[in-house]
């Protein structure tokens, strides 16, 4: 299964998609099952057996369809009660940098307030002047957990969808404390949808690769994490409940702006960031100036 | 106004204060007035107009009154978009660190999920050694902000109220990113309740006080504050969007558990860990052991 958010001129909703671009809209379904589907798309995501009803709906024949073309995508979860990123979680990232690799999960939180779209412009704030891009994998939370044990925490995953987790470099390194740099408003690109975990199979075999204007600066595989999906996601459930919804971005690979050499390759109004994920689709983002005031 | 948040055994609700122990809960004051008020407090915040009409219900004669006694008291903001938390902000702590004075907001983000009500306990994890407090005020935001002026950030807040920051030190210092450390479930405690900005006054010149089983650990005056509401208002505003309901923790003056020399004074289970903040009341935590799974 996959689940799409969107808006058209006359609100917001969430659907399933149908085919890479057709999707049955949530309300569609709901007709045809006779049954009620929550509206907000995290009361979903723990119902298994209503999930279940849904994707044997939507597989069925006869389902009108809607164009991917004629809505706005949103960010699959808009309003996701957490959003917990790792620090250093690829090998080839802890390479480059010459970094120790750690023991243990580092993370920051994104406020809400940062998701955008998956084609969403990326507002580059007047007051920073490092702009980069981070391409990652996210994690869904399926339903509420705490110290779920690495064996049975996959259970709590409902899927995967791409991310991006756009960064204030001069900002985050002269605060020392990463949130700052990574909390401005757009500055976390998600979508295009969320891929159930059924469906996507063994989520430590995707290509991922960012590319700016199209050239390729990020290309590994979520293979080379060093902290696995299991891991994670029972390692932050000893901290803290984790909640449908709640999304989890998983560290990114080598080949971030600036970390490149001679010079960095940081971003600029113009520029667009392409992040694809195997099997999980790509999002696109153009970075534009802070309008005036 | 003082807004409080409470569950009894038949469910959740708020209302507002009436008296330093009784209150009247927030359906008897829809039907007095005949009008709907938002059941999500955050709704309520931001609607000048309904809050004026529930102030003259409140203050006028005959309504009932519910004693605090017989209520448990809730987080007043149960479920909150953001808590931004500053680090380095008192010159006493500046001054106890040895640190430099910061000429930029550092901050963080807590989960939601570490939200915990104002007499509730705090839970030490079995993986935390170096359990400590930090008592701060939290300003609560009224209503959706960006790129707020200094003179204008003001009216923005919507009130004041009582926070302690727990901090898992070990955690913290292992990670460098103090996010982890700060995430736990129960690690902020808040409330007893939120005072609004017209009833606080001037928000620098209240005593804050913290206890741990009775004895004074800090002891300051939110005039000590480098940045003022204003500014922190405003400067947050210019990287996120303030939204009705966020929290912001102001920083933490001198005498945090670890700072004690010659030995530091963490917490341990079975102490009471009391923050105290002129005209915004007390809350007070008890430390108990996380129990076995």
């Amino acid at each position: 299964m996959r689940i799409v958010s969107y808006s058209v001129d006359d609100g917001e909703d969430y659907g399933f998609m149908a085919s890479n671009n057709e999707f049955v809209p949530r309300y569609f379904v709901e007709e045809v099952l006779g049954h009620g589907i929550p509206k907000d798309v995290k009361e979903l995501l723990p119902d298994r057996e209503l999930l279940e009803l849904i994707e044997a709906a939507v597989n069925g024949v006869g389902l009108e369809k809607v164009s991917l073309d004629s809505v706005h995508l949103r960010p699959p979860i808009p309003d996701p009660r957490k959003i917990i990123c790792l620090g250093l979680n690829y090998m080839d990232h802890v390479e480059e940098l010459g970094a120790e690799t750690p023991d243990d999960l580092v993370i920051f939180l994104k406020p809400p307030t940062a998701l955008t779209g998956p084609f969403d412009p990326i507002v580059k704030p007047r007051m920073v002047e490092q702009l980069d891009y981070e391409g990652e994998m996210a994690i869904v939370i399926a339903d509420r957990c705490k110290d779920a044990e690495p064996s049975e925490a996959i259970y709590h995953v409902f899927g995967y969808m791409v991310f991006n987790d756009v960064s204030a470099r001069d900002i985050q390194f002269k605060d020392g404390q990463w949130t700052r740099g990574k909390s401005f408003d757009t500055f976390a690109p998600t979508g295009p949808w969320i891929t159930s975990r059924e469906e996507v199979g063994d989520p430590h075999s995707l290509r991922i690769i960012t590319r700016v204007n199209r050239e390729i600066r990020q290309n590994s595989n979520t293979g080379r994490m060093i902290f696995k999906v299991s891991s994670i996601v029972s390692g932050l459930s000893q901290v803290m409940t984790l909640e449908p919804g709640d999304i989890i971005a998983t560290g990114t690979p080598s080949g971030v702006g600036y970390s490149w050499r001679p010079e960095p390759r940081l971003l600029k109004p113009g520029d667009v960031v392409e992040v694809w994920i195997e099997g999980l689709g790509a999002i696109r983002n153009q970075v534009v100036e802070e309008p005036r005031p």
